[in-house]
Parts: C-alpha cells; structure tokens; sequence
C-alpha cells in the first residue's frame, strides 16, 4: 500500500487559487474554522487523501455506512477578480512525526499541481486558561506578508508562541519556503481544555478580512453558546477555588 | 525480510466466496466467533501469514514444538448452489497503524486473487458494563447491504459506535471500498472487560441467518458457562456496591 | 545507512556447524551462557553487527576507545567428528519487533551462507520467584528434536513457556523453520529479578551434554556467589514479610 | 519526501578541515559551547538539514517570520597553517534510534566529502548532583588520540561514562572509525538538572587548548552567573535538606 494515497472527484482549474488548511490541533480552532467556512460558503469537495499514517479507523455515517478517516479538499471559485480558494479539512493529522512530514509534503504536491503560491493554515494557540477577549497570533514566511496580515488584525508579537508552531500548520509554512510558496499561519488564543468557536470565530474575522470573504457568523455563535454553557460552570469552580481557598480547606480536615 | 509473508498449502478453487474475518479484538468477539465456525464446519486451513507487523514472538504447542505467531486463512466448501467460504483468523492484528493498514491491504490482494466480492468482518462493541442481551450492531460498505442485513437482526443505530471501527474489521470495509468489494463488520455489544463468548454467539446467529449456516452452538455455551461463573462474582460486586455505597462508606471511616 | 550492516574479519570453512545464540533477555540467562562458553572454549570472533535497530549508543573501553553497540559471531573448531560451532552474542536485541525479525532474518542468511542446518538458542524463563533448582525448559521446532533433548535432562511441559518465546530465541526457530534449519530453545529457570549466573549455568550444561562438550563452571560459579550475596538479603525479606506479616501490620496503625 | 534534505548555500573550500559537533543533550553542554565558539569567532553559516527524523515544527523568529527545525553547518577559515574548523549546531536530534543513525550518517557523508579526517564532538556527562569544578571526560577512536588530549586536561577514567555514549556524539565516533574518521568526544561534567554554561566552558577549554584557538568566555561567564542565582537556591534546599532531616521529620507526625 502506498503511503498516501489521494483519490481526486474532479480536477478544477482554479485562478490563482490560495489555500486555506484548518486540520484538528489545540481547541480545534482551525479544523472549525476551515468546516464552518466550507459549509457557508457552500465549497465543493474534489479530493480525499487517506495514508497509513492516520489511525486505522472508518468512521460510521448516520445511513449506517462508513468512511475512511481522511484529509478532503474542497474549493470555492469566485467572482471578480478575487482569488478562488482550495480548503483543506480532515479527521486527523498524521500520527508521527514522520508522518507529519509527508502528510505535508504530500498536500504541498497537491496545490503546487493546482497553481497555489498563498497558503493560510489555521490553528489554536494554547495558553493554559479562560480567555474573554482571544487575540490571532500570526507567524508567516515573509516580512511582507507580516505586515499585511497586522493590517487585518493579526498580532505578531516577540516570543509568541515561544515553543514554536507544531504539526501541518508550522510545516505547510517551513517547507513551503523550499518551494517559493508564501504561507502565514493564524492562530486564535484558546485555554486549549475545550473546543473553542469563540476562537475559531476570531481566526475566521482576520482570515475573512484577508481573503475579501463575507460570511455568517450565527453557526459558530450557536456552538459557542453551548460550550459556553459548559465551561461557564468550569469558570465559577475556578473562582470559587481562588477566592475561598482558606476556607474550603477548613472543611477537608 | 519482506514486512509480509503468505505461504500457501492449496490455491482452492472457490465459487463466488465470501470472506470472514475474525481477528483478536475488544472481548475477542470476532476471533470466537470466527473459530467457533471454523472447528464447527471443519474448515480447512490453506494459506499462513507471518509478519514484521506482529510480536517477535513464537508459541509452544503441547508436543514442545513452536509455530510463528501468525494470522491464517481457512476455506469451506458449499453444497447447492450456496457461496463458498474463506476465513480468516489469527493470534494478533497489526501493532502499529501503518501494520494494520499494510496488512488489510495484504488480505485484500489475497482474497480479491480468489474471487472475494463480499467480506463480513466480525468484532466486539465495548459498552464498559455487563450486558444481559448484547444486541449485534452493523456497519457496511453501501445501503443496500444495510438494508438486507437488518433483516437478519442486526441494528444500525445512529451515532453507534461513535468513535468508528479500529482495526482489521473495520479497514477491511474502509479499503474494500477502493476494490469494489462490498463488506459489513457485526459487532457484538461486549462489557469489554472480559472475553464474551455469548456476545460471539449472537454475532454468529446474524452472521450464519445471512450466510444460511447451520451450526451448533453447545462449544460456545460451554465457554460462556465458564466465563459467567467468573464474571457473576463481579456483578454480584457491582450490585452489592452500587445497593449499599452509603452503608459502604460508614465502615470506611 | 543500511539498515544492519555486518563486517567479517575472517569466513572461517567449518565442519557442519551449529549456532549457539546468547543474547540479552530474561535475567540475561543466555547472554551469560553463551558469553562463558566463548570464554572457557576460547572462540574466535570473527564477524560484527551493526543496526538501526540497536540503540544510538558506544560502548568506551577500558584504554578510553570506542566501540558502536553490535552483535557479534565467534566460532570455535573441534577435533575428531565432533561438529563446529558458532556463537552469537551482543549487547542488545532489537529495539523494535521489526527490527527483531529483521535482525534473525540477517542472522539466518549469514549462517546459512556458513552451512548451519541445527541451532540452539539460550535464554531465561522468568517466574517472578526465587528458585533453587531452576530447570531447563525446552521448544523445538520439530518432535525429534524434542525427544533428543529430553535425553538431556530439558523439560518439555505442556504450557510452558504459556506466552510463548519472545525476542531472537524465538524468532530463530519460527524463522527458521521457513529454511529447514531445526532449532531449539533452551530456557533456564529464573526469578527474572537478578542476572541469574545459577539458570546460566544449568542451560549450559543441558547443552554441553547436547553438544558433547566438557567446560568448566569456576568462573559461573563466582558470579553466582556474588550475585547469591546480593540476593540472599531479598529473600530473607521476603521470608520475615511472609511469615510475621500479622505483626507487622500491627505496627502500621 | 527524502528522510534528510540538505541545502547549501557555499561550499566552501576548506583546509584539512576538522568537525567540531554540540548539539542538544545532558546540560545542552555541547550546543553550549558549540554556539558559543560560532559566535565568538564569527563562523559562517553554509549549509542546513532538515529531516522527518526531527519534530514536525516549526520555530518563529523575532520578526514574525518562521524556520523549520533544523541542523545547521557553519565552518572558520584559519591563518597560518591552523586546520579550518566546521561547526555543526542545532535545534534537536533524530527523535528515533533510526533517525539518529541516519543523520549521524549523513553527516559524515557531507563532511567526508569536505575533507574531514578529524571530528570532535562536545556533550555532558550527568551525574545527578551539583558540581563544583566539572571535569571533561574523553573517549576517542584510538588510544593515540586519547593519549593527546590527556594533554589538554582531558580525563580518560575507566568505567566512565559507565553507561556509554548516547546520540551523535557518540555515533559520530563509532561510524566515523568505520570510514577512518578519527574522532573524540568531550564531555563536561554537569548535574544534568539545569542548561550548564560553566561545563561548557570547561569543555571549550580543552577543545581550544586542542585545537589552539584563543577565545572570549565572558559571554558563557553571564550565563552561567544567570543560571548560579537559580542554582544556588536548589543548593540551599539541598543543604537544609541533609543537616536537618530528623529536624524536618518531627513536624510531619
């Protein structure tokens, strides 16, 4: 069995197409991000890439069938004189290090072939707690491309994130440079305890700005509404826990 | 070493055969199930498998001579006009994700040599606590083969199993698709915590209503018998702890 | 880099050879055997293997130099019709289980290529216990091998070793039969505790009966002393845990 | 994807060149030094190697923009008739066994085609407490080598490291002997627990003395003060911790 194999619906030619990766990762920022923006703008799946490195898995569909877990492209074209977009969304990414790699290299083969020279990959950044306000780090393969994206709000600041950007949003970005491809990554700021909308919302604000997109933002508010439910439980434990330390541990002895 | 290697004892001339798969898995469900119908029906083994994938290891029979851990491939044939059987059973599945999906691969080139245009592959449903009537749960490869094997008692709920199929059973089906080879794992519901030879039973009751086997059960009730005088201590635990927790809790202290 | 890479110093011609295999295991039994057998017979190296497979490591030798981490051949010549011998030991085994059948795979092409058609393999059986009188358990990859072997005092019993042998002394055999080399596993009793000189030693002389050799057990029998010291601590604890375990509860509380 | 890429930006003619490695390890003595010598002596970058034996990262620099995780080749021309020096630094080593053979192979793949004959590479040698004055133990790959750097203070103890040599500092020796490489290793004795700038001072004062290069140490000097204020509060705990043991217990009960 080859290690990826890639099966294609329909080959678009697409104009000057930019990509857009959103794969799972902290929060699930990018890979929600990436799906709401499929289903609003209704994009079209054309490929679906499935590799020994995912776990060897079929998901179970609602009909009673199923599917290997994969990585699918879709792409949206568009009027004007915008860019169309390739969107990159999937199960998982590779389980190793290795697998990463090729993973990477493998969809830098893809959008090459399609024409791509733009990337945006999508990605949460962890900061360990409850975050009203997320701001969108940036990182991208340029000094030019920094500067655009600080026009559309993206914050690129010294030292963040300091460990680096881990997975196919970091790689699409360090081996796109070997091909002349310019990527940025934008990364929404989420605790990383739950799957963040709130985050992938903002990410998709920056993003949209860049990209000229109009786009409803009602979906991702409903699921924010329902894990905000949850966490806001979460938030009144953490404050309780710090504000009557003393006394709670009056009771334990 | 090639990471595979299938010896062959026969190339069997088979009429239009459907393969069984029962490999070890969650309450060893498949593999009972699969062995149990081998040593009713007197398959005949024909093909051996060994592998990188598997432990580096070999088991001792009782007259002190040793075989390879492998996974093996028995055949029965069918009078009237029913389909000929292939089944395959083993001491383990692949250990590392690129194994399993090497090793389904390896299974399906083999079977589609022989003629294989249906699979069922045959596993266990972890529900994490007893059950008294495990149902069997199924997943297939198209609608039609859902369709049918509804009537022959097996369920397809929505959203089970929710986390997908791992493994040969559910590969098989995933990969088979790319071979135009249609295929339905069975899952037996199984507590998970110990091997359940009445959850195999249920999954044969389903399996040989489709296949029109008749088969004797006793072998695998004498099993159960013995699983369930173990296993009623435990429930009788379960009980008593969930009956009793606050009178429990006083001796504590 | 290849994946093993084996240098010889010397292909010595031998007389109808047999391999004797010691690498580390279970209480390092028969690294401890065939390593004393190297020594009293005083074999001659002849041949290094090096893997990605064994860890990234050297060794630093007394005079301040280095040496990879390998496996290494010796042969020993032998006088009248008595056959020669080859042993094989090393400072580890295979880090991964591909690695393990890739390493007996090399091993099996090398003394093939030397004309070795009989092998044994030494190794321990731990049983999580002190024992006096460890016996030499045996497997074999065919009924007359085992009756011959039985004639040297090696045990045969029915379910044991139960989980069957892992690492290069099983892999030899089960790979071995795939080349018409016939091969036994001897396993000297051990608490799997300890390097255990005392099973060693019993292995050998299975063997050296096996094998009509004469050697002494001087040097074994030093090592066992000092390890015996070590040991002998551990079993008196063992036995006042045993046998006042009341008492000491009472201290607890 | 090939496991190893590398790219250069010069090759540089060099003068009977000599390897000098420290990458990360115990301490990170060895890339401590190593970069600290790049920097001291102006060294020029030529070349970098990235691989899918390293994580899948990507790092982001001051300005926003990012690079892959890499090894880089720096290399010094040297008046007089002083051997060129080529320096290799890095951000991590292979993650795998396998991956460290690899890169350690391909490194003396490159450098062997540049002329080197001579490798030293520089790392820590834990031993689990704080140390005052570090020794620099040395291996090498032949006993003339080992008598020359005792010259230059180095220490060739038997029995140390008693555990060997683990990663590229040490395959850098034993696959450099098999291409008649000739190679030692430094190693700084360190605590392990902290990053130890001042055994990396002690390692560069023997390589310097070797390698008859002078050089500045007031940039190790503030590090090292930097990570003493740290320490020495550790050392303070540790001391409170043995004087008054049976003090501390008292107040448990």
């Amino acid at each position: 069995m080859k290690e990826i194999i890639v099966e294609f619906t329909e080959k678009p030619k697409l104009k000057d197409p930019i990509l857009v990766e959103g794969l799972p990762g902290v929060g699930n920022v990018g890979k929600l991000a990436a799906e709401h923006m499929i289903d609003e703008l209704k994009a079209k799946k054309f490929g679906t890439l499935i590799s020994k490195f995912f776990p060897p898995q079929v998901l179970v569909k609602d009909d009673g069938t199923i599917r290997l877990v994969s990585n699918d492209f879709y792409y949206l074209k568009r009027k004007d004189k915008k860019r169309d977009l390739i969107l990159l969304v999937g199960d998982y990414q590779g389980l190793t290090p290795e697998g990463q790699y090729e993973l990477s290299w493998e969809v830098l083969d893809i959008i090459e072939q399609l024409g791509v020279k733009r990337i945006f990959t999508l990605g949460g950044y962890g900061i360990g707690k409850m975050v009203e306000e997320p701001r969108v780090l940036g990182a991208a393969t340029n000094k030019k491309f920094v500067e655009e994206m600080k026009k559309h709000g993206v914050v690129f600041q010294q030292g963040e994130p300091g460990s680096g950007i881990v997975g196919a949003s970091g790689l699409l970005l360090g081996l796109g440079v070997m091909r002349n491809i310019e990527a940025c990554c934008l990364m929404g700021e989420t605790s990383g305890y739950f799957v963040d909308p709130k985050s992938a919302r903002k990410v998709l604000e920056a993003l949209c700005s860049a990209l000229e997109v109009k786009i409803e933002f009602s979906a991702l508010e409903d699921k924010a509404a329902q894990i905000d439910k949850i966490t806001s439980r979460f938030k009144e434990i953490e404050k309780d826990l710090s504000e009557n330390k003393a006394d709670d541990l009056r009771y334990i002895g």
